[in-house]
């Protein structure tokens, strides 16, 4: 019996410093539970009702422009606000809370309702890329924001509101949970070693290949050792880049492609309209150099066996620890096998 | 402009040592995602397809015996295998994997497959308190075991395959995450102050009384300080107890009790089958001593605005922190405003 295929085992998250239960002799289980939908293939280009098309109203009552490609303007629905009392609270060292100015926006990949990345041309991709940095940019030199969140929730399944092709950008004071951990473990790593920590497991896996899913001359995308949904992948820039604004040169057409791949080959998996949850993980902008983080993006995908069973990370899960049943190896492996033509756009 | 009731602000869980970003001014945004199932009324008390009612075949072929009240059995497909190799893998410090041997268990809180907490008496929810006891006990004498979680999802939203009422008991030899996190905060604490953290956070609570939901002589159910989901609580013990092996006297009673009315106050909330995860958190069984640990129950329930818009964990959540929007004083607040009598056992 070989740990790793075969036998449950917990594996270890060097840029969080937490672990994941692995239970790769357990994917026969019967499922009686919830079912999610699958692809609507008769969205419209444009969408009378929908509050991010281009001349329609939004819920505060403004109008969007008549754009066309990218558009971004603040959530109205904020969670985040500009102006909020310069306060801590503090109680018996137990109740602890602090004021958290922010700001949230709301980017547009497409003047096309029905669009999503896998269906863009690289170009339109790329002007989508080069907004991300703009805000990041725009965003990182406020005095008041120290980090900026850029993220993508695709499908009802991941709690998207709206199918229009679009992310949100949520930028904070604090340097939130997961990018505070994966901060101290870069820098931990640099400290210890000397070197960057993900362009050392870069290297590793580029050199070992079973959990590469595609790449090409400034990117790849890889199940990583420890992912902990199924088809989870990471993006991470092949140059020790830190964030958006250091994008040259080729870099940015190169993760126009490298996203354009990735969400084709995960449409293709299931034949279905993948729902994800995506973002970026870049250095914080509070002014320190950060010269040990390493510029990355995380895919959080939900299905599991079709396209219309997810995996739950509920119970074991939110109480103990994240649990998967595939190994990343295999999920590597199907994430390999399919191809890099979205099965929609195949002659029948 | 008061922080903790209209601004945007983090708060602290001193149990975890993570945050949480709340956004109280907003509730209001529109909903036009996914919608959640309601109550199902029709439900049998015998199911002949269900493979946790009595008499009735499993999936791996066995037949479960015609049981009244609890029964309890190894899981069919079990995320934790007794036997695995003892091996440890590590690769450059960066691919670091080690077997983990473990047990699964189901436990079937009653023959009958309509029931759910809410609706079973004090005396059969005592039975199932007994079986968690002797659960734990049990597995915890185990030499390969160091850690026993007792979970219940409830609800397809919650991803439960089975509405037959049913908890599962994952027995690991490693401390999970989440519990590695408490024990660690828990002793910390200890060593700092000399008393016990959730001993001095539910003297607090029970004197500021705005976060209790309800109590009885052993037991206080509370929405924490730094609740992350929308109507998530914890049911504290008030006696320094940490585990279910030192309940003594009327505590199983009092524990029977406080979840009977915890959950008719969720179904009474918004007139539905609540979904929810719950589960406990005990004092692990490696032989130490963990004096410091304070055995509790953590729920998080999925619902948000009403018995189909659910809070979705998702982009912000996963890649930075979780995010709520109704402040836990606000769900506390609805939660004692409802009634402990059942909607549905109301007369009409
Ligand atoms: O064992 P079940 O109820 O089929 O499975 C459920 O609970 C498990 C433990 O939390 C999860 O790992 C599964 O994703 C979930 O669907
Ligand atoms: O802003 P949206 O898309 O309506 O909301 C979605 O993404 C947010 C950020 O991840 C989450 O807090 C919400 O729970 C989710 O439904």
């Amino acid at each position: 019996m070989s740990l790793l295929s075969n036998a449950s085992h917990r594996r270890f998250n060097p840029l969080t410093g937490e672990w994941v239960l692995v239970s790769p002799h357990r994917t026969s289980r019967p499922w009686q539970g919830q079912v999610e939908k699958t692809h609507d293939p008769d969205r419209p280009r444009y969408d009378p009702t929908c509050y991010l098309c281009p001349g329609n109203a939004r819920a505060n009552g403004a109008r969007n422009p008549t754009y066309e490609g990218v558009f971004a303007f603040d959530n109205d629905f904020a969670a985040l606000s500009a102006q909020v009392p310069e306060e801590d609270f503090a109680q018996n060292g137990l109740l602890i809370a602090q004021g958290e100015p922010g700001r949230c926006r709301v980017l547009c990949f497409s003047e096309r309702h029905d669009l999503t990345l896998p269906h863009m041309s690289v170009p339109e991709i790329t002007r989508v890329i080069e907004a991300w940095r703009d805000e990041t940019m725009r965003l990182g030199a406020l005095d008041a924001i120290n980090y900026v969140q850029i993220f993508e929730n695709r499908g009802a399944a991941m709690g998207a509101s709206n199918p229009h092709p679009h992310c949100q950008i949520w930028a904070t004071h604090s340097i939130p949970n997961e990018a505070a951990k994966e901060s101290e473990r870069q820098r931990a790593y640099q400290e210890q070693t000397g070197s960057c920590l993900l362009c050392d497991y870069l290297a590793l896996e580029q050199s070992l290949g079973e959990r590469i899913v595609c790449r090409n001359d400034h990117f790849v995308a890889l199940v990583p050792f420890w992912a902990i949904w199924p088809f989870e992948t990471m993006v991470i820039a092949t140059r020790h880049i830190g964030s958006f604004d250091e994008l040259t040169g080729g870099e940015a057409k190169a993760l126009a492609d490298i996203l354009k791949r990735l969400t084709i080959r995960y449409e293709n998996l299931f034949e279905t309209d993948f729902p994800y949850s995506m973002g970026f993980h870049q250095r914080p902008t509070d002014g320190a150099p950060h010269a040990n983080w390493h510029f990355h993006a995380h895919f959080f995908p939900p299905l599991l066996r079709s396209a219309t069973v997810r995996k739950f990370m509920v119970g074991f899960e939110m109480l103990g620890e994240p649990q998967r049943d595939i190994t990343p190896e295999t999920a590597a492996a199907r994430l390999r096998d399919v191809s890099e033509t979205h099965y929609l756009d195949k002659p029948i």
